[in-house]
């Protein structure tokens, strides 16, 4: 009988460690609940404050001018203080970077599906998918913008402060002059550079 | 005595509960492992098999050329059978497709982030990323690529056949023309178009 007992004590720790296993790896931990969703600037500042990576697109000097997507991680501020903008870590030996010295149109593009929120496919109009279009410019290294971008950037992303030096790494911003958000049936959603950038989270 | 033994085993069955409950709820099932990353092809090509969504760039109409991503749903194939190429379905609504139509000149960026398989920051050089560039072209209706490239759709994102007929969606391609690879350390690895379409999954 006491064999019995401990037994089921062992599987019952077994599917608790378990439990507790899948919770600690799953991807995030939501800081912030969505808001609704006739809020918009509050769905596009959330959107970004959120996710850690999206797609940055610039004008490929390699292959004449097509529009080329890159995987990048970003940061808009610290956790719970983001302020909308986009800063990245580019390094020149990556071709993003070197198509935003020569042009800097740029857009950024990021989707609820990483934040764990989206209940059905990416491309359902329920799970957002934000695209802001502008400039890509590279910050003046030691500027006041530059060491708050970095500090927002290490800390959600805290491996970038190992990034090998010889890379030549360096911060970049999204200069906002289009935000294209859906996140809801009925098309994209009207909102203005100066409605998401007021927006206080 | 009884009720403790009824107690132990209904927290044995809560937690199994919990348990399958969060393993039906991760994002995806590993159907292949991943491959062995000096096999560059392999990469690419399991990378393209096992992702669902990505973030297609092309040269926006109203943003004066600017480069415009958007998130979208893709297939290669079904399941076990992909050719590489991805396939995606596309409304008349979509600024994405208005621009191809326009202009096809595009590009299909993927992470390997959401197959789950990522061991640190997403823009890390073991978190592979995946860059396709050349031309969305729209394929003919009832042709035999599209009805196949639509069972491939179908068959990876089944809420696509409930998508509003009015909406018009369409199936488009990507005919590659340059791949960009990062999935280890040392920049992006070197792959022609042959050598990832001739590769067999």
């Amino acid at each position: 009988m006491e064999l019995q007992v401990r037994l089921r004590q062992l599987i019952i720790f077994f599917f608790l460690f378990l439990t507790v296993l899948e919770h600690a790896s799953s991807s995030r931990i939501l800081r912030i609940a969505k808001p609704d969703r006739h809020d918009i600037a509050a769905s596009a500042r959330w959107l970004v404050s959120q996710n850690i990576w999206g797609v940055l697109s610039t004008l490929s000097i390699e292959h004449d001018g097509a529009p080329f997507g890159n995987v990048v991680s970003y940061s808009d501020g610290l956790p719970g203080k983001g302020k909308g903008i986009p800063y990245f870590y580019l390094t020149m030996l990556d071709p993003t970077t070197r198509n935003a010295l020569k042009d800097s149109r740029a857009s950024f593009a990021i989707s609820e599906s990483p934040v764990g929120t989206c209940k059905r496919d990416p491309m359902d109009p329920t799970c957002s998918k934000l695209t802001l279009t502008g400039k890509l410019l590279q910050l003046d290294e030691g500027s006041e913008e530059e060491k708050v971008a970095k500090k927002a950037l290490f800390t959600k992303h805290p491996e970038m402060m190992d990034w090998p030096e010889g890379h030549e790494f360096s911060v970049f911003k999204l200069e906002i002059m289009n935000i294209f958000l859906i996140n809801w049936y009925g098309g994209a959603k009207s909102i203005t550079v100066d409605e998401y950038l007021r927006y206080k989270e």
